[in-house]
């Protein structure tokens, strides 16, 4: 099937993904007296009265802002908020269908961290929730911790959490698979962006302790070129001896690689070099740092991938729909380093017989996102 | 039947009165592959290259931002962002109900008219049209007029545009019934805010010549107390000698009132001074500037108000959601005053045979949308 063309056909015909649509009848003059003038004034005077009552008596209870600049859409790069729409319409239908949750897209014709902060900080009354989405990093976390400390309701960039979530979620179980333990092991992320740093950040918090992360110019570590504020944070945890070297030399002998960086990156000679038993997360999108056949074609036991199309896809929407339901159900004003944990191991838990081949639900599995919001909910 | 009661049973009931749906298939795999990764890189690499593409492969060519304040809800003031979500809300769903179109809410949490316009700009990328709902006078003159100069898509203040719309059809109708001409009648406009002065523009725009505006300290005059730079120049317009006087003054022989002012301004005593077959349009909220009845026992021979309850019902939604389709559909980068005018001859023209109690067609009457539309179509 090609996949190009159906979108485009499909996006095309329907002109988009989504509609808005009533709850309510509109059908007599009776409906619009209740739905609208004179009747709505009551529920209006109500919340005027107590704000909080806007959770109960309006959409902002379960709807969740999808917000992006445009600026790091997909694998495609700086394309603009026009442009990023029709994926900011796919994240707003994933949340109806896998959590019951009205999202909409919200494309900024801005690009300046501080506009896109006051931005969503000025929209926010309406939403219950914000979903950051394909924002470059680094800005994107100076965006993200900004408006978790000046809101009072959740936000989560989903490109940094959401992935670390699932990727942390797959890691457990295919640690299962051969055998060994997360403190234990050593393992290479490939990509020091949004994604390769709350991976990071993430498995170090759920008891990861030999982690190396790989960016564009070789081992991440403090003093070396190329190096942001966030990227020294971790190179200072994680690698306080401040070694450099390059990706290849990171994979020897390591037990685990994990990709979230550029197609084509790694080869079946590189991983011949890993550990035995070797697990290949290869999670470039569309195009992953190396095919799953080649990567156990080099010996890898466990392997993922970003793609559908293969065994063991690492794919957001098992955990986003779900940690907003959860929060939302939960009225929490923020998400945890705790919830990330909490939802990673509940996905991982669906497996209860981790193999090879299926380290992770599939999404169409009923049930997924319940799990995750409750894991969320109990942690809080 | 008790609104109020029902509208909150109702708004709670169903938290709130609309919801965001999928419009294409998420079953399968496939389904997944087309509507989101990695087939939707296509219709995104498509508006990367033409930006207009975005009308026709997203939600961005059907769908409007219902954008406020909180400044000016309903009759109940300055409310605030939350709890104006509610008239927000059913402004959204009678855009879907009445035109087909998709509309969202956003309540802003700022009330500077710098700060709103500058807001409705970054989020304008994923919207087709922005309607501004519920702004104060004179704040919301300023920034209709901003968005609409900086903005290449069509803004309009619905509490301005909307209600002269439909007041200039309900009085072409009226005047008819009454055997009068628009261009000898003298009408009275109380109240000089956002409807008022719009109003009052338009009325002189379809030829009305004698028009006195009246504010709650009297005729607005140049270099009166209490004016604006909008009612200055509305008053040049049609008070160039610069007359003062109150509303009583100005009612005595007037032929035809229309009030977007208070509750209960007017008496049948009041009425009884105007001119034979006087026509009387009392359209405060929800109370009206005097009840049907009161003004007919003064010797009014046609009276509208914005009830429901009564007939001739002035009701923006007659007007609204077929402009906003009109201009989306004619791809429009702008509303004008030429299509006002075609708006509201087209509404008027619905009611074949005006008589006392049938100025304007019932929004439940099927097509209303659609002729008004067309009109704003064939007049750009």
């Amino acid at each position: 099937m090609d996949y190009s063309d159906a979108s485009m056909c499909l996006h095309k015909e329907r002109q988009g993904k989504l509609e808005v649509v009533p709850t309510v009848a509109l059908e007599t003059r009776d409906d619009l007296s209740v739905a609208y003038t004179p009747g709505v004034a009551a529920p209006c005077l109500a919340i005027a009265k107590d704000p909080e009552l806007a959770r109960e008596l309006t959409i902002k209870g379960r709807t969740v802002a999808v917000v992006t600049d445009g600026s790091a859409v997909l694998g495609l790069g700086n394309i603009g908020p026009e442009a990023a729409l029709p994926v900011m319409e796919g994240k707003a239908i994933l949340f109806k269908k896998f959590a019951g949750l009205d999202a909409f897209p919200i494309c900024l014709a801005t690009q300046q961290p501080d506009e896109i902060v006051e931005t969503v900080k000025r929209i926010a009354p309406g939403f219950g929730a914000i979903h950051l989405e394909d924002i470059a990093a680094p800005a994107c976390f100076a965006i993200e911790e900004r408006l978790i400390r000046e809101l009072s309701i959740p936000v989560m960039h989903d490109d940094q959490h959401g992935t670390a979530v699932v990727i942390l979620a797959g890691l457990l179980n295919a640690l299962k698979v051969v055998g060994k333990e997360l403190a234990g092991v050593r393992i290479v992320i490939s990509g020091a962006g949004a994604a390769g740093l709350a991976s990071g950040r993430l498995l170090w918090d759920a008891g990861a302790r030999h982690i190396a992360m790989v960016d564009s110019q070789g081992l991440i570590a403090e003093g070396r070129g190329g190096m942001n504020a966030y990227k020294d944070v971790f190179a200072r945890q994680t690698n306080p001896e401040g070694r450099q070297g390059t990706l290849t030399d990171a994979l020897r002998s390591a037990d685990v690689f994990i990709g979230v960086s550029k197609a084509g990156l790694l080869t079946a000679d590189l991983v011949a070099t890993m550990a035995p038993q070797a697990v290949v997360f290869a999670m470039a999108n569309p195009v992953p740092e190396i095919m799953p056949d080649e990567a156990r074609q080099g010996g890898a036991a466990v392997v993922a991938s970003g793609r559908s199309d293969f065994p063991n896809q690492v794919n957001n929407v098992l955990a986003f729909p779900g940690m907003f339901l959860g929060v939302l159900e939960g009225r929490l004003s923020r998400f945890t380093p705790g919830m990330r944990l909490a939802a990673a191991r509940a996905l991982a838990d669906l497996v209860p017989e981790p193999a090879a081949d299926r380290i992770l639900p599939s999404i169409l599995e009923p049930g997924v996102s319940r799990v995750v919001a409750d894991a969320v909910k109990v942690t809080a």
